[in-house]
């Protein structure tokens, strides 16, 4: 059975409403031995009542042991098994840049690399040029054409960059050009099926362009292009839970996957006191409000313990004016750890508090990675989340009679 | 989404080190109402240090409630889940006594029994008979030949012995002629589809040269077999997790389990502190090492709660040499538990615990039952520990961008 499809035939009718927020990479880990991470080293007064109040829990967002990126992380949490639902890394670099991706676009992340006059690739990452002359670059690539199709050459920062083909039957089962080290020529581009071989032709033509624009731009004078992807299919959130849900996210990457699954975007200022003002003012509007908080993450990314702390009491701070909006059920989670000491995303499950009405009380009283492991959710899957918050929303009948 | 192919996309190289240390039947069952464990009454200073530093749980092998034999049992250790790769006991057998199955074999499980006059079984085991007059019996049917294929028998011990049927068109679908009670005569072997119905035949007429060479050597003068099963099809560790594995083991049926997934098999010795010093010289050449103990699962058996206890002390005492070496991921954990109290196999949830320089702090300061209850890991499916080894050996790439 298809959790959607249970979901879909037992949901109901509700006035509630439901607040997740996502603290990115809040898990953590201690620096020193019995030491303690950055959430329980954090002061934090609201987030503690919600966790005295509500029930706590561990959530693992693909399965024990898998480390996720944002994409996978979000979609769990949005309800969406991570597993069955991938989304190409293409496709992601897109939605990072805000590129409005649509059902006859192909889309891949692209790389400024240098090439010796043999045709051999002697740095992968042109030696990491200015996002300044990757704007520069791309807007020289915007000048290829290939017949028959529409292309969209679109900066990132540094190499990266991001290359959607739009046209007719365009597949995405096309290997990478990059050959993931140097000292070797750009592969060729093939297509495993018609659909695929079009994209193939589309991208080759496209390369050899782009050789050529760049020949006098050393050392970005040539591209690899790697994770071609078509824009899922993916039911909405209105179509699964029959929410309306709404995303405040400052990073596209995050207003992109919540597209994804139907959400509206907001406008969400740039601080997280900007995101909480919209989220008042669009209060009455949605039922459901994903409200994306990207530096717990970052700063774990940067492995600057001390700065993660700070985050998660800024955001503490601003719990009260969420609680003070009276939501139905009030979620604060994260889409994966993102522990200082690994400065990288990772595997360790996800510290997670659901406030509502009807929690049965546990014996947390704080919130953190050590108190959550006694909490009433357990160790769960992210996945089943979203059906916990329809649940204690009063969005979900009985299943069987 | 099959986990092998998750984990085959997601591998990448390190030159890290795991240690899986299995202690069979780990788990027990206190004798007194309110009392301790085997493995909470032994005093064991090093599994306890272990599980300060690292992160416990309890491993359910199977399923809620589903006892394992000791294939299914690691199997799930090795990441491979139990349900899906079934052994047949004829293999595991075969395995047992360190016959090379090939792809064209069948092996079945063979027991001599007594047969009256009548042709009745009236001893199903021929009054257990030395493992010296099971040789003795086995080396005469060694004489019986069926046309058209192969025919190996193998003394395990006492009653016991082991049949392989070697030839092309051979399927495993075949009934037990054992009827599992006596008064009853040895049932027809029936093949449910063609090539089964080849080995039904086979097997039909090894039973009959069996009366025929055994007619006066009663009690053991009739056999039955079952379990019948063919080599089955699976990846090996090299190829799913990218990992050279050793097994370090020293009874024949681990060894071949092991084999059965692609660990080369080392000479262990006959004690655990051969093992450890067997572990110690290879660990330049190997990056997993099963470790395998025996002696936790067969004192359970016996039912034997302080020589259990004094096993348990034995294996502690051996940690430090281990961890002397310096594994990047170091595990203890069993296949199963064997309490002594049922004096069986059971399927309580084993306890686990895992150390690695990333583990997440949990409130675990001893090595036993109750208190794995209360570790980072919860209770978890067995199948996912290899995921968790990886990751944190630094072995898993993030899933997804």
């Amino acid at each position: 059975m298809d959790l959607h499809e249970l979901l879909r035939e037992l949901r109901e009718p509700a006035e509630s409403k439901i607040v997740l927020i996502v603290a990115d990479g809040l898990g953590g880990l201690p620096l020193e031995p019995n030491g303690r991470t950055e959430l329980e080293s954090a002061r934090t007064p609201n987030l503690d009542s919600l966790a005295r109040e509500g029930v706590c829990g561990l959530s693992t967002p693909v399965l024990p042991g898998i480390t996720p990126g944002s994409g996978p992380g979000h979609l769990a949490l949005f309800g969406y098994d991570p597993l069955q639902y991938r989304i190409g890394r293409g496709i992601l670099e897109a939605l990072g840049i805000n590129f409005q991706v649509g059902p006859r676009d192909v889309a891949a992340r692209g790389n400024f690399c240098t090439m010796d006059a043999t045709g051999v690739i002697i740095d992968r990452r042109a030696g990491r040029p200015t996002t300044e002359r990757c704007q520069a670059m791309c807007r020289l690539l915007q000048a290829a054409r290939v017949p028959g199709l529409e292309i969209f050459v679109e900066p990132v920062r540094e190499h990266r960059f991001v290359v959607v083909f739009r046209g007719e039957h365009l597949g995405d089962a096309v290997n990478d050009t990059d050959p993931q080290q140097t000292g070797l020529k750009p592969l060729e581009a093939k297509g495993a099926d018609p659909d695929s071989m079009n994209t193939a032709r589309a991208v080759n033509a496209l390369v050899a362009e782009a050789a050529r624009i760049l020949k006098d731009h050393a050392p970005t004078n040539m591209v690899t292009l790697r994770g071609f992807a078509r824009y899922p299919k993916i039911a909405t959130m209105q179509d699964v839970y029959g929410l309306r849900p709404v995303a405040i996210a400052v990073y596209p990457m995050y207003r992109g996957l919540a597209r994804l699954v139907g959400m509206e975007i907001a406008e969400a200022g740039s601080t997280l006191a900007d995101q909480v003002e919209t989220l008042r003012k669009l209060w009455n509007r949605f039922d459901f409000f994903f409200l994306h908080y990207k530096y717990t993450d970052s700063t774990g990314e940067d492995g600057n313990f001390p700065a993660k702390v700070e985050m998660i009491e800024h955001l503490d701070e601003e719990i009260p004016k969420i609680r003070a909006l009276n939501p139905n059920v009030l979620i604060v989670t994260g889409d994966h750890s993102t522990p200082s000491k690994l400065r990288s995303h990772s595997w360790h499950p996800v510290p997670t508090v659901l406030w509502s009405e009807s929690c049965r009380p546990d014996p947390v009283t704080e919130f953190g990675e050590s108190y959550c492991l006694h909490g009433g959710l357990g160790q769960f899957q992210a996945k089943y989340l979203m059906s916990l918050a329809l649940a204690h929303a009063g969005r979900l009948g009985k299943f069987g009679a």
